[in-house]
């Protein structure tokens, strides 16, 4: 696993392959804050498993989890014949493809990593270069995150309250972060900011992992229930909210992410406060032609019904040092109802000021048109584009 | 406590007096819907306190036990002096009043039980009046929820798919509820409909106490996170949205009720989702001349940072018995972390589709011209009004 440095803190990448025992190396999200743990999956199909129950969470973290899932699939073969070689490659890929049916980043990433193999005349060949791709589909996504950083960076005015839903930081990434880029750069220029996360429910990635990130880097931020964002609103205490996306139809400027997301984005153009989304150019879906036709994943009711926490008595101070209790659910509802759980919604062009890219700013009706650019970070990334 | 049957069940009203023992008797609410607990207060100071914590919520149920405190307290008072009865009165009274200050209907409570005791020659007459007007005060909390029901109950069109939030239902009131009136009137003339209850975080009063209501009513419903509703309004899933209300300013038909009311109130206008307001006249308040002048109270942030809940396996399914396990909290959020933890929200009368009260249906703006009429249930409050 990659170990790098942090304002001064060990710093993991989320996502890592190791080529010599073919295994993926992940941190245990579902664990966090509470614990760090991490974990390495031995096959393809316990790779597929990990994004299903979110192990590894997260646009760009399931993008690169897949393409490393389909690397460690492909080399897991052991005869030389093509045929049967491609026969097991298409069933990896069909398995990780499932795992998670509204992201779009594994989808983009398998593609990544089957049009690279397709250079290769023998097996072997081939496995070597699904590794490449996959390293470089790694390592891209980081780069790409940085550059959302520099490109968003001004929109994070001194003193700003930013707002934002679920987790599209470094841990949803390989690293850095999408929506999360543009307040890490700020953080380093020294800009002062605060940081409301909505709780987000049923799984709390707000709560959890962005408040987690924040504190780690020291950035001032409040958890709110994901019913007090209006409110806030209301009374002037939000200037911008900035969120991530699991899926971004290029052709439309629709957007998919977190269940929620929709609401927050109605609430932003209520208020006239500026609503952008924040993706690497594999969040973009270059095919659907309308929001309508994205799968909306419905997850397992047991998420709207209970949560997952540490038993301890209520306080709101921080615990002493780190536990090392393991979690615990609690049923929260009523023990005789059920629950519907839709994981995501789709937000409209016209809710949208901007989407934040590697390739600078652009508004949602302008990606289309663009779409040459949203292939590669530009050389003057450094330069923010107004929307 | 009075228990009376409904639907072949035995029922309780959420909020009674036993004048022989002096005593306020309630139902632990904070263990619903996993334990059915009943308590009694043995002093208005235990009353109040029952107040503040939550052991009861919900606008006319606080209003009822305010009374009944006051009362209470009153009947404590073992002095013959008028004047140090006076005094002891006003001490009561304001410790009653500031349990929780956003809701109006234990202020209106306290000033009828106030207004009604100035008749009193003495001070056993006083305090006898005061327990007639708490009695009086609950008698009609159940009553004109009762007119509420028949007044809304058209707006329940057949197989009509029904969002409400947080717990307008029996427990929040003396009986029967606010928003959840024209439900239960309408199940009992067998019109089938289906209701979502958001989750209604933090306390969850949806998933634990209405869904809870509706499970014994037989009423078929979901629970939904929070940031569901728009995702459901955005596929033509829901029909029409209820709440009940905290405190509705007559002058101007604001709305304050708990928070995630307002977001739920900006979505359904941009759906063109009728949006109702149930409410008894105790929650009106006649003072008030503007929605930022009412005071919204701040909980404590455990609140938003963990949950409360029944430690058990996650499950969809059905436990095969009530509980015995007490309540468990669990720490949802990073350790390090903060909340702000704003408990109610007022939403503005241009959202507001009509307000149900046992007088009819009325806009927002209609309140103030109609207040002759907005103090009795009229003789004809089976017919509906339309707004």
């Amino acid at each position: 696993m990659n170990v790098t440095t942090r304002g001064g803190k060990r710093h993991y990448r989320t996502v890592t392959f190791d080529a010599q025992t073919n295994r993926v190396r992940l941190i245990e999200q579902r664990l966090l804050p509470h614990r760090f743990k991490r974990i390495s999956t031995k096959t393809y199909v316990e790779t597929a498993e990990a994004i299903r129950t979110m192990v590894v969470r997260g646009a760009g973290a399931i993008g690169a989890t897949a393409a490393y899932g389909f690397a460690q699939g492909l080399r897991d073969f052991s005869g030389r014949g093509l045929r049967s070689f491609r026969i097991h490659g298409e069933k990896v890929f069909a398995t990780l493809k499932e795992a998670r049916p509204t992201a779009v980043d594994p989808l983009n990433a398998l593609l990544e990593v089957r049009r690279a193999i397709a250079d290769g005349k023998t097996v072997a060949a081939q496995q070597h270069l699904a590794w490449v791709a996959a390293e470089a589909f790694a390592e891209r996504n980081l780069r790409e995150c940085e550059a959302i950083g520099r490109h968003g960076l001004n929109l994070i005015q001194p003193n700003a309250r930013i707002l934002t839903h679920c987790n599209a930081g470094w841990l949803a990434f390989v690293d850095f972060g999408s929506a999360t880029a543009p307040l890490y750069t700020a953080h380093r220029e020294g800009r002062p900011f605060h940081v409301f996360c909505d709780e987000t429910r049923p799984r709390c990635q707000g709560a959890n992992l962005t408040a987690w990130e924040l504190s780690q880097e020291g950035i001032s931020h409040e958890i709110i229930a994901d019913n007090a964002a209006g409110y806030l609103m209301q009374r002037g205490e939000i200037d911008l909210v900035i969120v991530g996306s699991d899926r971004t139809l290029a052709r439309t400027g629709e957007v998919t992410n977190k269940i929620g997301t929709y609401t927050k984005a109605v609430l932003a153009s209520r208020h006239g406060i500026p609503f952008y989304v924040a993706i690497p150019f594999s969040t973009l879906d270059w095919e659907l032609q309308s929001g309508r036709d994205i799968p909306i994943e419905e997850r397992d009711e047991t998420e709207v019904l209970g949560a997952w926490g540490i038993a301890q008595a209520p306080s709101p101070k921080p615990a002493s040092s780190p536990t090392k209790q393991s979690l615990t659910y609690v049923r929260i509802a009523n023990p005789t109802s059920r629950a519907r759980n839709p994981a995501f919604d789709v937000t409209p062009p016209e809710l949208i000021t901007g989407i934040i890219t590697p390739a600078g700013i652009f508004k949602p009706a302008e990606l289309w048109r663009n779409r040459k650019r949203l292939t590669r970070i530009p050389a003057d990334a450094g330069q923010p584009r107004s929307p």
